[in-house]
């Protein structure tokens, strides 16, 4: 509920049908359903805390054959720290639930448990609660993160204005070919360059010291993670921001490397997804400012394009070329699948 | 993981180790795994935040065929909102992350969403957030509960003392009986006693307001929901204030209309599971003071019997009949069941 999206796709109207239909109104709720995380304000606490909840299903979101246990632990509660590094919190605590068949042993929940546990601590996050539970045939993993702002500083998908300057940390594409390594088996491999790929896919690194440090900055306008792939996420923040956006392709940062696999980098660098990246703008009065103050032991940021005025619209340049629409082609896990109004 | 049992039974077995392998150090925590939730302490914030998470899996927590959308939805915040309850605390949000196969039609989830929302509502919890997933086959709903203590007065299973006499809320095994009732098929009825039972199994009523009202009162050592059954739920609360109990038959406030049915009221109140009713502990110095000041508005509280420094032995006595050793065939997910050290 978290990921809201301009498509009208049957998963966004789905979320924002939903949305509508149980208003909230709370004096500790700083911001609800809407964004990475959701923003509470305890009574008199020095302090924001951020709240965000992710699932992910086998079969679906990750294939039990191409990951290890402890990889997977890794990655699901990674994922969940990424949306507090959007909002530029400090991971403090999680929950787990686990619904497990009965195939799975012992040595796997054990293997799983610790991934996820120490990759947890090394960020911050405790595990302080969950449920373990017996499924039919697949496992599902579903996290809720708990974070905590720094000075009370949060950075929201809202904020951006027609001018600012758009920013992405690392590389795009990287994690994507590395699922399409995974998908042709391509995995035997001494190279660096390929095990960087796999890596990518099967142990994210979320940007939680660099969300911290942009929030604390002062100088960005707006931010969100990339989960789903730059060209559904960047819609979302301006849909936010309530602002349109050019980007150039000959900017992006993509993983060039995949080129030697037969991939198309640029494609994966817009679609693919699970970068976990972070996208963010700047006013362009500040950018330079950020550009000489941006800690180099960061993941370092590169600039992609603007935000404009031409509200929900994003453009793509390409050297040479028109520019064109950007399709959002990103993960969507329901598009033209629901069954509409068909009772069960 | 909230859940901590005695008996060595794979789950119980799984959690302790998980839970040895981790440690968790936070300023911030002054409860982590082994209660029905976890409380958390903001920096200078008035009161305690508590976080609970809960799993439902289809085909094993719960059948699509046996119970509406709109039941299922307000089933799910009920059973969280029951963990909360039973430390005393107040609803305030929650999130769920859903995953739904492709055969469940929108109607369907604007149901379990409408359910789900004006339940948690209805108990003063707010949606804010979560995440909406695919699956291959089966629904999988996973709901995080965020309560705020009052006057920072919380209970836990731990507090209890021998000779602190036991009560319970509510009456014990209707959910069970209605449970049975579904499983063979017994649901067409204008009997209010049948349709009492399955509702107390479809729609349960999380004891919230008994909750805080008997952390406020400052008559109760320590306190439990009955979620597993008497028979699990019991020797936890136990374990955790390191003491035995006797517990007499003929005092427990069976629901008495399911041997109509051809079933055994005593052995569903011990052993049947899903009452969310309350167990609790009072020193006996205070029970009169209790029974005089209890709101008669809620739920009706009955005396079971006592705690005893018998440490870890739940003992039964029966009419006529030597007292013999409560077992513990309440539900367990995994017992004998995981697979051991087979690497998968």
């Amino acid at each position: 509920m978290s990921k809201i999206n301009t498509r009208p796709t049957s998963e966004n109207k789905l979320i924002k049908l939903l949305q509508a239909r149980c208003p909230v109104d709370s004096p500790f709720l700083k911001k609800g359903i809407g964004d990475d995380a959701a923003v509470i304000r305890p009574n008199r606490a020095e302090e924001f805390w951020l709240i965000t909840a992710d699932m992910l299903v086998e079969r679906v979101d990750f294939h039990r054959d191409w990951t290890t246990p402890r990889q997977l632990g890794r990655k699901s509660i990674s994922v969940n720290l990424s949306d507090l590094a959007a909002m530029g919190a400090r991971p403090r605590f999680f929950t787990v639930s686990l619904a497990i068949p009965l195939d799975i042993s012992e040595r796997w929940i054990l293997e799983f448990h610790d991934g996820l546990t120490w990759k947890g601590k090394s960020l911050g996050a405790h595990l302080i609660g969950g449920d373990l539970s017996r499924s039919e045939r697949d496992i599902t993993i579903s996290i809720s993160a708990i974070g905590e702002s720094l000075n009370r500083k949060v950075l929201y998908r809202a904020g951006g204005r027609p001018g600012d300057l758009l920013y992405v940390t690392g590389d795009l594409g990287r994690s994507a070919a590395g699922f399409k390594l995974l998908q042709s088996g391509r995995t035997d491999s001494k190279s660096r360059v390929r095990k960087s790929a796999l890596q990518a896919h099967r142990d994210p690194e979320p940007r939680c010291d660099a969300g911290l440090w942009l929030a604390q900055s002062g100088l960005v306008s707006c931010m969100i993670d990339l989960s789903d792939g730059l060209s559904m996420d960047l819609p979302r923040l301006c849909v936010a921001s309530n602002v349109g956006s050019e980007i150039r392709i000959s900017d992006l940062p993509v993983f060039h490397e995949s080129a030697r696999w037969g991939f198309d980098p640029v494609e994966l660098a817009l679609h693919g997804g699970e970068d976990y990246e972070l996208l963010f703008a700047v006013p362009s009065s500040k950018s330079g400012l950020l550009e000489r103050t941006y800690p180099p032991v960061l993941p370092p940021i590169t600039k992609i394009g603007k935000m404009s005025a031409d509200v929900g619209n994003v453009w793509v340049t390409r050297q040479g070329k028109n520019r064109r629409r950007l399709l959002q082609h990103g993960y969507d896990h329901f598009a033209s699948h629901i069954t509409k109004n068909k009772k069960k």
